[in-house]
């Protein structure tokens, strides 16, 4: 018989970890290295310290339970690990179960009294959401070298805080170096966030890539006139011309197989009988595919051009997150779809369309990502849910294949 | 030779009236019944009373300066007019043009001793630009006799006040009746403020038809999900959707004749990464003929309804503005033409964008206006501008034409 995660407690450390940082008007919010944040912090450490995990937290805030023996301790470690701040009235899955998830792992191996070869780190990186600190993704990134731990603790927050501070107020300052050790290699467990599983029927997310991410703030300049006195061919209207860039990147990405979105617009004077002077709006491209990315953000930026022709419109460009692709490794993909199946769960191969930890992990050590179905694709929002038994699916997939890359 | 107008006169009065209500900020507001009106309604009646006018307030606010004599105060009055009230950082020239010629008309045939067979009076319109309460163009709606004088005074301004009691406040609450007297007729100089006569070089407008205005507020439900995480063919974008119907509208008016502008524009949750799951907007609609601005509206309304099923939005439309195109008298058109011609300007057809009193007091009299050009079609704003030769072009076709309709 297959060794299975014990369900009910994981849901119910789920539960117990979600109940921290509701609020007085219902939300959930967990913003990093708030006072929130720290006591769902406390609740982390006092889990792994019953666990007998040794906690180490680094000079970012991240914090490392270890599972390790005196057998194996001098063994380069294998981690799993996700982040369990929050967004704003947030659900309670997001991050949290790919930690807590990873701590039941260690629990059922201790219990079934299995040792692994290597240690088993459990990592929660910190500001993954980048509510509160930019960037998002933050820990892991520091963590893995890919920004200056300096840099990242002067981040000057939302709210005008200063995250070294902020850490240092609730304790989470840490003791060692980002980046102290390089596991051999890396496993996050997370919803989907999307509605691809749960429409498709899938139980089981093999995540094989990270879609690449380009945004781009675009303001554009028109003439503000009366919409009663100005003849059509006289206009230079802004809002039309955003209005046109808008259905331009629908109709690209149908062709490109990308996704493209334009989420905030502001009208410029936002008078019902004035023409817009002003429209500011952003684009967010992504694609599973880096030439097709970078195409897709060209023709974007040829089609401004031929707009400022065409509309006689003032066009400026100003780039923000820019994020190549992140391919994840076949091997651990191939040992998540094999341990799927002998669970006789279906499985599929997923490419993961919002940002993770695991993807900054990937830049220091083989890495990939299991996805459990998010009901409806809800993400972000306090009706975010995958079923308990999908949660436990999902777990005992994380355990197979945890302990798999932990003996080798 | 013709007799002309004192354009020197003329001019200082325009600028004597555009010093009033520049606040520290150098901002030129006006708004209807406030203390900066009050100081221009002030100004207005001292010129009227230097020039022996009787003048009579009525309930609604409206102040007319009434020339008659002993030999014509029996006969049925002619009437010119406009306004005084401004937008917030307005010109000197929209509305006061119109009220100050018609003063200086009066000054110029009590100078030449012309003794018309009608009495002339000059009005000045209370509320006409709507900005401190609604509905615009109220006193001479009222005084036309489509809105109740009784409701117009309990109007609630954006700063909470009652029009009665702002009336009361600054003395201008009147003595008779709106509409005690039916004019003979009534004729408006105005500035165009739209480009159409500067860009093609006329200087007069014979104003022939007021355009038909349509508003409507629109509100698109869509979905609100993860920008990266939901693929296109699982997306409800309700900014999208309402780009489409930004696109719709001008192709729409580039076949009917007609305009469209979509003016205002608010995203929810208005953030980078996600999908618009609601936006409002608001359409203006204007034609010049009823019918087709009726077919315009149906078929906006028409491709709302194909939006809901090809788009899976939700859509709701709420009704605003609502005016029918007027047509403004033939016979003073030609005598407006015939009196350009005479004194050599260019002359031609015109039809106003904007809503303006003439077309409440069409109603009740044959009416037209004369335009002159604002330079750039600019408008509501402190670039307003109508050069001082063209002003006085326009005052003199304006002198001619009510000469002409006061001995008629």
């Amino acid at each position: 018989m297959m060794t299975e995660i014990n369900g009910k407690r994981l849901l119910a450390d789920i539960t117990e970890l979600g109940k921290i940082g509701i609020g007085t008007d219902g939300r959930r919010t967990r913003l990093a290295a708030s006072d929130t944040e720290k006591e769902g912090r406390d609740y982390l450490v006092a889990r792994m310290k019953e666990a007998g995990l040794k906690v180490v937290v680094d000079h970012i805030g991240n914090i490392f339970g270890i599972w390790e023996t005196a057998e194996n301790k001098d063994v380069q470690p294998f981690m799993v690990g996700s982040h369990i701040d929050t967004v704003i009235n947030a659900g309670q899955y997001d991050g949290c179960l790919g930690v807590l998830a990873g701590l039941e792992i260690i629990r059922t191996l201790q219990e079934q009294g299995v040792q692994t070869k290597r240690p088993i780190i459990v990592g929660a990186f910190t500001n993954e959401e980048g509510v509160r600190y930019a960037p998002d993704m933050m820990g892991s990134l520091v963590y893995a070298g890919g920004y200056s731990c300096k840099d990242a603790l002067a981040s000057v927050g939302t709210d005008g805080t200063i995250l070294g501070d902020e850490l240092q107020r609730i304790g989470y300052a840490g003791t060692v170096e980002p980046g102290f050790v390089t596991p051999s290699g890396f496993v996050e467990l997370h919803i989907e966030q999307g509605p691809i599983m749960d429409a498709t029927g899938y139980d089981i997310g093999a995540v094989e890539l990270l879609q690449g991410i380009h945004w781009m703030k675009v303001r554009i300049d028109g003439v503000a006139n009366h919409a009663g006195t100005t003849p059509t061919d006289m206009r230079v209207d802004a809002g039309l011309a955003a209005a046109k860039v808008n259905v331009f990147c629908r109709n690209l990405v149908e062709q490109s197989g990308g996704m493209a979105t334009i989420g905030t617009m502001a009208f410029k004077p936002n008078a019902v009988n004035v023409i817009p002077s002003q429209v500011d709006f952003t684009i967010d491209i992504r694609n599973r595919d880096k030439d097709k990315l970078d195409r897709d953000e060209q023709h974007v930026l040829a089609y401004l051009k031929t707009l400022e022709e065409s509309d006689k419109v003032k066009i400026t460009v100003q780039p923000m997150t820019h994020f190549d692709p992140v391919p994840f490794d076949d091997g651990v993909c191939q040992k998540i779809e094999r341990a799927a199946n002998a669970r006789h769960l279906k499985v599929r191969r997923m490419v993961s369309g919002a940002g993770q930890d695991a993807q900054m992990m990937a830049r220091i050590c083989p890495t990939a990502m299991i996805f459990v179905p998010s009901v409806k694709g809800i993400s972000h929002n306090p009706d975010e849910y995958t079923t308990d038994a999908e949660v436990v699916n999902g777990a005992n997939v994380f355990l197979d294949v945890v302990t798999e890359l932990a003996n080798i």
